[in-house]
């Protein structure tokens, strides 16, 4: 039987229980996982889509997670439109030709899912047939993309990114244009495979102020939202530190608005949050013991469910140090304890 | 001539023009400083008064600023205390010992600072020979020096900090106090020694939500102010990303809240901060044409001058990159346009 609380929350829908998912799910954490990836690389693994819907499904098998998100990297497009990019151990994706000015964004080619990513869609389908709850697939939104493609890999400070970005308006805006169409035309690509909800990442975004950010990326992630809310699934948008630019996201046509731990739900809908909400125990919590894990999770829980529309998930990835065993607490614990609540109310 | 501007603005107090000083001024962006770097360790320098004071005025001289902050690292006073740190290039502080639980916070000792770290305190005895402006002195809070000391180095999600904190808190609340002592007698002691300002670095408290930073580490920042309050010289307490955390700093016996550049001037003071600000330009801007710069600058200080008590400064430190030729022009700026606005107003 088709596990359908996830899309419900997404839209704002009457639940039995409130979903679970969380990000990273499939990952380091997982003895399975560390494993593998001992004989096979992140791209071995995407590129295989048996290996990746076995990933992908792992965490749905052994959490009772109700939501499935697609395994794969937010660098994964990227090599397709030029960018010469390796995820190294320790470090994260490196990219050997940043782009420093117009004559590199120009050079970036346009992706076409079917021929550069056939893995993509082809491990999307096979989940399909394996899956007894929603899948997820994802992107990364422009701004961050942008960062690695500028700064060559991960930073502290995007000095680079915003150097060009303040120096060089046109060269910014062609590269959010190019990389709005890759996001659009992949998503799309994606959803038509059979995947049945979007998260966009926007990770680092929060580094931006809310001046530049509804100059420089707000138009581009307008333009997605626009573009894609006709394919008929839940848009979930998410970012690490952008508490300040929760409002925006909330005018965007999305359905979904990820919150980190440090913005409380009942304080984001005091602020006029008015979208589902997806959040948001700190992951650092799961290394503490499982009554603390506990009373934080209730909190959360009692917010979310104030109003219609919440997905519980955590406020940032899953890291590889916590324990398997207190996420198949955690999600036994949102299942109860939300059932509970839910059907004292209606009853 | 002393130029009291900045003491001033930190009173809350009438003023000629807005007072300017950058976080980081003295370091990697000065080409006299990366050349001493080719002979002398940050403790080389650090721990000979007459080079430390040389570098910690050089800023002063080139930019025409109007305050000095004394040259050290935040780790300056741990070995004292028995932990075993070093400045590594390119990552930062690397501690061999890190603390695991309550044996090893109770092996720490308590900074002594005449005998511990006579140099910081005869460098401040000296700069006060040598400046016309304040000499700001600083101290790491016990928070952000937890976080090194837990982590044995910089973190991107302090999941070991924050596992001691939940997991252990009674070893927690033993290693705030611990530190919250060295933070008062540290700063004391260089009071007496001369300083006339003092800036606590919370850098990385902001990865809390409020209600962890209320129960875990608000106590001893209390402490710490009241302790301090009488000491008759301006506090300045400066994290990033902590706009959550603003309302509760500013209920300390502080005179100066730091905000970094996602937090806008008028937005704080509308949110309820009554202390002096100072803040807040994203130092990225500094990698722009001037003209960018100075539109960011003047934006900055019309929101500054909106009420008594406002200090130019970045939202986070000056980092190598940036050209001190930008910095010299900017504090130009600051001064000039901040000097016609206030002579406009008093007619």
């Amino acid at each position: 039987m088709f596990n359908d609380q996830f899309l419900k929350s997404c839209r704002k829908e009457a639940i039995d229980h409130v979903p679970v998912w969380y990000m990273r799910q499939a990952g380091r954490s997982q003895p399975e996982y560390r494993e593998l990836k001992k004989k096979y690389s992140l791209e071995g693994i995407t590129e295989d889509p048996e290996l990746c819907a076995y990933v992908t499904k792992l965490p749905v098998d052994q959490y009772d997670n109700d939501a499935a998100i697609l395994y794969k990297d937010i660098m994964t497009p990227l090599p397709a439109m030029g960018v010469d990019v390796k995820i190294q151990k320790g470090i994260g994706p490196v990219i050997s030709n940043p782009i420093t000015g117009m004559r590199d964004v120009d050079a970036l080619t346009a992706l076409n899912p079917e021929k550069d990513v056939p893995y993509v869609l082809d491990t999307i389908k096979l989940l399909r047939k394996q899956l007894n709850v929603p899948l997820i697939s994802f992107s990364g939104a422009p701004f961050t993309l942008a960062s690695y493609m500028i700064e060559g890999g991960p930073s502290k400070n995007y000095y680079k990114t915003k150097g060009l970005m303040y120096s060089e308006p046109e060269t910014w805006f062609k590269l959010m244009d190019t990389l709005g169409d890759m996001v659009i035309t992949y998503v799309k690509a994606q959803v038509q495979a059979g995947s049945q909800a979007i998260q966009i990442f926007d990770s680092w975004v929060g580094t931006l102020n809310q001046a530049d950010y509804q100059f420089y990326v707000k138009p581009v992630m307008e333009r997605i939202f626009n573009e894609l809310q006709g394919e008929g699934v839940p848009l979930i948008l998410f970012g690490i530190g952008a508490r300040h630019l929760t409002l925006d996201w909330n005018s965007f046509h999305l359905d979904v608005v990820g919150l980190d731990w440090r913005y409380p739900i009942h304080e984001a809908r005091k602020d006029g949050v008015t979208k589902a909400v997806q959040g948001n125990l700190d992951p650092t919590v799961l290394t503490a013991p499982w009554r603390v894990i506990e009373t934080r999770a209730k909190e959360i829980i009692d917010q979310g469910l104030e109003q219609p529309g919440f997905v519980f998930n955590l406020g940032h990835g899953v890291f590889p140090e916590v324990d398997p065993a207190k996420l198949r607490q955690l999600t036994a614990f949102v299942h109860d304890y939300s059932k509970e609540v839910l059907s004292k109310r209606n009853g």
